[in-house]
């Protein structure tokens, strides 16, 4: 049982996890913290929080758990304002998109409490963002990975890997430098490709009558374009060098299929596609 | 009332239009013709045509209308076939997602009876194929963009028209360039972003756990990757040139991105995203 959570950033994200553990009978009191007090206000009112401080020392004072769920951009500023009023039992744990930058905030910031710190990041989410957007289901058969550090304390592991359990997800875990790369492939990638083909055609002459054909399959692609703007822009300043290699690798990749379309390489594009949807086939388990 | 239909290629596409004329009670007959009649005994046990002809002559031999449902790589064979056993009271129409070369593939065949061809698309679909996808509700409020030539029959656009509407879908009309250059945009650049991206991150040396890792947001992203190859290399062979320079300009957008991360250059990065967002959340009506 989680007496006090310290939800740092009432968003989907952070909500979610509060409506889970609230579901799961997991946790007592949850206590909320941002920037925004008009989302603050409905989050307590949506009964996602059961109430919230103006200041984060305030927030996370007498927390079992801190959950920082702020944009990786903001996490420097949190931990400056948690390492001096984090308690020896507190057990602090973020859901970063990208792990080597925060691990790295918190090692500058939290000194000898590195080890309470369970950097972690949970594969779930949706394009919408606010606390509004939020749902007690969300992590339900989702992962959740967890990148502790060789000096992360075990029962503090064991205290974040449980409160993901309680939620339905499974844990699973990573080093740092793992986790941000194949993240930049399976998720950073194809969300800057989404980004890029909706600005793209918004640039081309007759965009709206292309936007007005688009079809289902378009919809469905460019879903993850509609994700939070700051979220993204701090995972690209966050995991950048990963992201760079792989536009260039994919930008060689689509060289390729231009190469036999310019060709006219029937056989080579046949095997393109084939092998393209095999894996997508095989990966969804059909 | 459709006293006969001829549908030639018995998949996806044609085997669910014949459903939804079937529910609608506006066919007859429906014939059907292809070159696998495994798939085509399915069809009749599916209850999608009510009968087959080994010879697309014999299948189109009386059809008030004679539906061309195959990739558009086979159309100049089929285009052969029919030429010379289409009646003068029969119209044929097609399902191609490009127009232009269909529609110089008719020119060359059908001599004076190119009055009698209505070249069409329904922005309908799955990433599925195979007439067991088929279903009678696929076109239900989607759009079907016809493409008739100046030497059309208006009589002939008439009936593929209200063959569509019959279906519960929209129709609208667009030139056959303007047709495929928007189509290029929409639907064919996604396809080949979707295949690339598959095709690039099966290549990456720990690509079993990248797809491992794979959220929502990437299956959903590469859901388009499962299309049926076939179709999808005829395409770029069909519409080769306004798919190339599309995604030449795909590659510049992607160099912005790249630009911006690179330069660690924080506003330009949340500009082009909130950019993204805002467009495609105003492209489904949020």
């Amino acid at each position: 049982m989680i007496n006090r959570l310290a939800i740092v950033g009432v968003g989907l994200i952070g909500g979610s996890l509060a409506l889970a553990l609230k579901q799961a009978g997991a946790v007592g009191h949850v206590a909320g913290c941002g920037r925004n007090q008009k989302n603050l206000d409905k989050a307590v009112q949506l009964g996602v929080i059961d109430s919230y401080e103006e200041s984060i020392s305030d927030a996370v004072k007498g927390a079992d758990i801190v959950v920082l769920a702020v944009p990786l951009g903001a996490m420097q500023s949190v931990f400056v304002q948690i390492k001096d009023v984090i308690g020896d039992a507190t057990v602090i744990t973020d859901v970063g998109s990208a792990k080597q930058s925060v691990v790295d905030i918190a090692s500058a910031n939290l000194g000898p409490r590195i080890g309470q710190f369970v950097p972690g990041h949970p594969i779930a989410g949706t394009e919408k963002s606010g606390v509004e957007a939020g749902f007690a289901s969300l992590y339900q058969n989702r992962r959740v990975i967890l990148t502790p550090l060789d000096s992360t304390d075990p029962a503090a592991i064991a205290t974040i890997d449980a409160m993901w359990r309680q939620c339905g997800a499974s844990v699973e875990y990573l080093g740092v430098g793992h986790h941000d790369k194949v993240l930049a492939a399976t998720s950073h990638l194809p969300h800057m490709l989404a980004y890029a083909l909706v600005n793209y055609l918004s640039r081309l002459n007759d965009h709206e009558e292309i936007f007005n054909y688009a079809a289902g399959g378009f919809r469905d692609f460019t879903r993850i374009a509609s994700s939070d703007p700051v979220m993204w822009r701090d995972v690209c300043i966050s995991n950048g060098d990963a992201l760079l290699t792989l536009i260039e690798g994919y930008k060689n990749e689509l060289d390729q299929v231009s190469a036999a379309i310019r060709d006219a390489d029937h056989e080579h594009l046949l095997q393109l596609f084939g092998k393209a949807k095999s894996e997508r086939d095989s990966l969804i388990g059909l």
